[in-house]
């Protein structure tokens, strides 16, 4: 089955944690931390409806599926990417309950209904699109990466737009837009409401920070969660990451 | 000597890191690890000018100064508080580096030259005037804990008019003002660039933030740095706090 499912340079990836299987590509894309701690970051609603914007290759929400009997809707405007997600979908047999639009998220309000959804999870380009490290990525890294073919005020709009009343949007970004996305969250009527640094040790800086925002929320009781450290200082993984990846019960190497 | 330098009720506690004492009166004032905190988080200028804002007993200015040549002025509204602090700058034969000015921080600039302050530290009150947790309180402890008699907007003003260019104000504060304190830094033009979380222990929500800001600088380039976790599971505190109190070289109990 594997070598129908899959095309040249692709390999199928397993979170173990969730026994999810994606679909990667290391010339294209492949989902990393980000998107893992994503899928786990908010309270997941147990039924209703759940969109994973900018989806690439669809991890966010085929980890989220999981978790919950909503149903999911993965939106990604790059067709290749687009592809990758909807054999995932097909690999883990979960077409009754993830679907996948190859669309630019302005169109959303096409696919989903207005004031409709419960959740949005989106792992969105980090960088603006003047930012020079640009230079040597392929296309399909550089539009999932810099903010050529959306932007945060893109997001955050089509987000007031699709979700419900109370709806929350959970985004990954990074610290150094941190006042922007406050910003922007605050002129779509976004109110932030748990934030959670990632730090790739416990003596550095964060590079990572995930953050909750509800529609038409109060702007007051802003949470700062415990913070989330990726390794240890042997390099290995922290507990805690160990079981984001591989379950509660799983053996840690000795 | 020291009979003579206590009033009634009367302790004197010592940071045992910097050899400071501090006159404290449980019931008037106490020093806690907010003011230890925020006295080592900004970088200190080695020369210039320090003020203290909302100095309470003079601790946070006191701890400083063990740490660079500049000139440090208290400002505190409450008289007993501000003879406390005079008193602490004697014990400990600060007079030359430190001075105590006790009136209200509106009348700052009648003490210091406008745009003539390198670092501003404060430790301001961390609740609006209304919150209902007040009501206990003596009058001492109210006016140090609740936006009575100043609040977030009044010192980010003061602050911007006494700053040098790119000097710096250091606040130490609670999380769940924090959408606030970013609103008024930047009414004030003064832009965040380097936020610490401050955890009472690794898997607990933050309960404390330190963040200093520039006076006129860019809004780019924020940094959130590692989290600092207090205490450790068993109660205890962390290594890096037992430092901070204790210095490098102390022994730790068994």
């Amino acid at each position: 089955m594997n070598s129908q499912i899959l095309k040249d340079g692709e390999r199928i990836d397993q979170l173990f944690s969730t026994d999810v299987q994606i679909i990667q590509n290391r010339d294209v894309f492949s989902y990393s931390i980000d998107s893992v701690l994503l899928s786990r970051f908010p309270k997941l609603p147990s039924r209703g409806l759940i969109v994973d914007l900018c989806s690439g290759n669809g991890a966010v929400g085929l980890f989220a599926s999981t978790q919950t009997q909503a149903k999911i809707v993965e939106v990604e405007l790059q067709e290749r990417l687009a592809d990758m997600a909807e054999r995932s979908i097909q690999l883990n047999q979960l077409s009754d309950q993830v679907s996948m639009v190859n669309d630019d998220l302005k169109n959303l309000l096409c696919h989903v209904p207005r004031s409709g959804v419960d959740l949005i999870l989106c792992n969105p380009p980090y960088f603006k699109a003047d930012e020079t490290s640009k230079k040597n990525l392929n296309e399909h890294y550089l539009l999932a990466r810099h903010e050529i073919t959306t932007n945060l005020e893109e997001i955050c709009q089509v987000s007031q737009h699709a979700l419900k009343s109370n709806g929350r949007l959970a985004l990954v970004h990074r610290p150094d837009r941190f006042l922007d996305i406050l910003d922007t969250l605050r002129q779509y009527k976004l109110a932030p409401k748990r934030i959670q640094f990632v730090y790739p040790k416990a003596n550095k800086e964060a590079n990572m920070l995930l953050i909750e925002a509800i529609k038409d929320g109060s702007t007051d009781g802003l949470k700062i969660l415990p913070p989330l450290i990726v390794h240890q200082d042997s390099g290995d993984y922290t507990d805690e990451i160990f079981e984001i990846y591989f379950g509660k019960n799983a053996r840690k190497r000795p």
